[in-house]
C-alpha cells in the first residue's frame, strides 16, 4: 500500500481553536503605566476608579434661562402670563448662596450655573418675554425642569470605570469630570512579527529571478496596528533554516508577549516553522478547519503564544480576522468588536467542503433595487486583489455544503 | 410688547449642515510625506500607484503537491489509479525551467513554487499516495487546478491604489507585493482643540468651590484620535474673555488645519465663542436642529474651519458623531465608516419635538428572547453616565413626533 503524505493534518474547528487559545495561551504579566486621560483611548484600565465627588456637585441649570420657583407658574397661560421680577444674574461659577429666591422672583442663569437657593426649576430664554426687570412666563413649568440634580450623573464613591475595561472617549471624560488627570493602564500587548521564506525579499529592494516581495507581513502588521491595545514590532525575513528560525523566535519571545510567524506553515520539506515549533514548544493546535487559512497553528514557547500563519496574505487575513483578533480581545477579558454587516442575495452558487468553515470574499452590487453579492473564487489565497476589491465576506458554516444561488446571506463588511 | 431673547437661534438641518460644511469649509493643502508601508494604515494616499510587475510573475502552485500534466489523469479512478513518476523537487524560488515535464511525470512542488515547464495543474499531497518514486492519482484533475496563473492577481501597469483612498492593510500588502517599500501619503489633518469657560479646571488640579473639571475636551480629543488620518493638539482652557479667546483661536488656526472650540456656544452674556467667531470670521451655520447639540456652529476664520461645540460632553459627542466625523471623511473624498447596528423594540415612548433630529441613548436588554431597548432621558446633555452606560443610540427623525412604545428601531452601536 502507498504511504500517505498527510503526516500532520490534524485539525480542529475554529470555535474550539479560539477556546483553546484563550484557555491555554495566556498573555503574560503586563506592566502598569500611567497615561494622561487626554491620550489613553483604547487602552485597558488597570484598576477600579471611583468618583471623588458628586456630579453635578450641586443642582445646576443645563440651559440658558431663568431660575424660578416652579409653583409660581402653575396658573400661567398666554392669556394669564405670570410676571416674575429678575433679581440678578448667576455666572457659571457663582455659588448657589449668591441669591435666595422668594416667590415672584427669578434669577438669570447660564448653562451650567448653580441654582440659587429656594429655586426649583429653570425656564428657557426661548420661552419667556422680557419687560424691563420682569419676565413673562406663559405656561406652567414643572418642578426640576431643565435642572441637573446634584449627583444625578454619579455619586461620590460610585465606580466610574472598572479594572479591565477598554477605555472609550466617554469613560475618559467621566474620569476627567471626577478630577482624574492620569489613569493607570496596562502597557500594550507587544507582538513580534517574523516572516520566513528563502524566496522572499523586502519591498523596496531589488528582485532577483525566482524571488517574491514579502506582502503578508505588511498585511499582518498593519492589521494588528489597528487594535488599540496592541503594538507590533517587525523582525524581518528569516530564511528556511531551522537553526536561524529557532534563534529568531527565541529572541522575539524574549522581547514580546506574543509572536506571529508568517510562512513555512505547511508540511513540505521547506516548511520549517511547524517543525521548529514542534521542537521548541508545545502545540495548542496545528491546523484549523477554515478556508483559506487551514495551516494556522498555535504553540506555546516558554509559555508564550506563537502563532504560525500561512505565508499567503488572504489566508493570513482570515486567521487574523477569525482567530487572532477575537483571541486578543477575549484573552484580555473584552468583547470582540461587532462588525457592521448587511443582508444580500448570493448571485452564484458557492460550494463548500463539509467540515471547513469558509470565508468567501464578495462584492456587493444593486440589481432592481435589491442588494446582491458576487463571490470571488475560493481558490487563490495568494490573490490579494480578491481581498482589496471585495466589500466584505460571507461565512459558510462547516455543516453546510455551500450557499445556493438566490440564498440570502449576511455579508460582514471589511 | 415684550422683547424676545432669542437673538440668534437661526438653525439648519443636520444634512444641510454637513453639505454646507463639506462645500464651504475645505481642509487646506496637506503636505505629502513618505511612509513605510509597514506603518501607513489609515492614511490617505497622495498619488496613484501602478503595478511594476505581473503578479504572480509566473504560473505558481498555491498548494503543497505535485505539478502534473492534467491530461494524464483524465481516466483516473480509485480502481484505475494513474501512476506518475516523480522526476524532482521545485523549491519556492526555483525557476520554471528547472524541469521540463513529459507525459507520465510529476514534480514535487511547494506552496508558491513556480510550475515546471509543460505542467498545467497541481494535485495536492492529500489527494495522492506515494509508491517509491511514483504517485498514484485516483481522480481526474482539472487543467490549472491549484495554480495561480501569471498576472491573475494583477498585470503590470494596472492601478493598485488610487490617489485619495484611505490605506487598508490589504492595500499596503498589494503595494508591497509589487515592490513598493514606501508610500506617499498626506500628512494627518491637524485639529487644535480649545476649551473655554472661566469655571473650568484641568483634571488633576485642585477644585475650588464653584469650579468644575473640564471633561468635554477629554472626550473630543480621544474621540478624534480614533480617526486614523487625524491628529489632535489640545490647547488648554481659555477664560470667558473675548480678547484672549480671539488670540488663542488665531494661534490655533496658524498651527492647524482646523479648530474646535468647546464651550461658550450659547447666546448668554458669558458665551463668548459665538461672539468672537462672529467678529473673526464668516458663519457657515450657527446652530443645528439636533438634540442634544443644537448650539453646534461652524465658522471660517482665515479660510479655515472652526467648529463651536457645546461645553456639555453628550452634546459635543453628538456633534462629533453626527457632524464632524462624517464631515472629515466626506471632505477628504472618503465614505464615512459604516457603524454596526441592531434592530430592537423600544420599551418606552420617546417624545420628539418636530423639527429636531434627536439622538437618544439606549440600553439594550433581552426579554422573552426579544431584543429591547430602554431610552435614557433626553434631558441632561451634561449627564455623561447616560453615554457611558448606554449600548448605542437611536436617531429620531425631525419629521417624527417620537417613537412609540413597542416600535421597532435601529440601534446604532457606540
Amino acid at each position: 500500500m502507498g504511504r500517505s503524505l498527510c503526516v500532520s493534518l490534524e485539525m480542529i474547528g475554529l470555535d474550539e481553536a479560539i477556546e483553546k487559545a484563550v484557555s491555554y495561551a495566556k498573555i503574560g504579566r503586563l506592566t502598569v503605566v500611567e497615561k494622561s486621560i487626554y491620550d489613553a483611548c483604547g487602552l485597558i484600565v488597570a484598576e477600579d476608579y471611583y468618583a471623588s465627588i458628586d456630579n453635578p456637585p450641586c443642582d445646576k441649570s443645563y440651559v440658558d434661562g431663568f431660575a424660578i420657583i416652579a409653583e409660581d407658574t402653575y396658573g400661567a397661560s398666554p392669556f394669564n402670563p405670570v410676571m416674575l421680577k429678575i433679581i440678578g444674574w448667576m455666572k457659571p461659577n457663582d455659588d448657589s448662596s449668591k441669591f435666595i429666591l422668594s416667590r415672584g422672583e427669578a434669577v438669570w442663569v447660564s448653562t451650567g450655573s448653580a441654582l440659587p437657593r429656594n429655586s426649583n426649576a429653570v425656564v428657557m430664554y426661548e420661552d419667556v418675554s422680557l419687560y424691563n426687570d420682569y419676565i413673562a412666563v406663559t405656561k406652567p413649568i414643572n418642578i426640576w425642569s431643565n435642572v441637573a440634580k446634584r449627583g444625578e450623573d454619579y455619586r461620590c464613591g460610585e465606580v466610574l470605570v472598572k479594572k479591565g475595561s477598554m477605555l472609550k472617549p466617554w469613560d475618559l471624560a467621566l474620569l476627567a469630570s471626577s478630577g482624574y488627570g492620569y489613569v493607570k493602564v496596562y502597557e500594550k500587548i507587544r507582538i513580534g512579527i517574523l516572516c520566513t521564506g528563502s524566496e522572499l525579499v523586502e519591498p523596496g529592494r531589488n528582485l532577483d529571478k525566482g524571488m517574491y516581495y514579502n506582502s503578508t507581513c505588511v498585511l499582518i502588521k498593519n492589521y494588528l496596528d489597528q487594535i488599540p491595545f496592541v503594538e507590533t514590532m517587525y523582525y524581518g525575513i528569516a530564511p528556511d533554516d531551522e537553526k536561524i528560525l529557532m534563534d529568531k523566535i527565541t529572541a522575539i519571545i524574549g522581547e514580546n508577549h506574543m509572536a506571529i510567524v508568517s510562512g513555512g506553515a505547511g508540511y513540505s520539506e521547506v516548511d520549517v516553522t511547524k517543525r521548529v515549533l514542534e521542537n521548541m514548544g508545545k502545540w495548542v493546535f496545528k491546523n484549523i478547519a477554515i478556508r483559506p487559512g487551514k495551516p494556522t497553528g498555535l504553540a506555546l514557547v516558554n509559555g508564550k503564544p506563537v502563532y504560525s500563519l500561512s505565508g499567503f496574505p488572504v489566508a493570513a487575513w482570515v486567521a487574523l480576522e477569525a482567530l487572532i483578533s477575537p483571541y486578543l480581545y477575549i484573552v484580555m477579558g473584552l468583547k470582540p468588536p461587532v462588525k457592521p454587516s448587511v443582508k444580500a442575495i448570493m448571485k452564484r452558487k458557492v460550494p463548500n467542503t463539509v467540515g471547513y468553515r469558509s470565508f468567501v470574499r464578495v462584492k456587493l452590487f444593486e440589481e432592481n433595487g435589491k442588494l446582491l453579492c458576487e463571490p470571488y473564487l475560493i481558490k487563490g489565497s495568494g490573490i490579494l486583489s480578491s481581498l482589496v476589491k471585495s466589500d466584505g465576506y460571507v461565512i459558510v458554516s462547516e455543516n453546510s455544503e455551500g450557499v445556493d444561488e438566490g440564498e440570502e446571506v449576511n455579508v460582514i463588511l471589511k
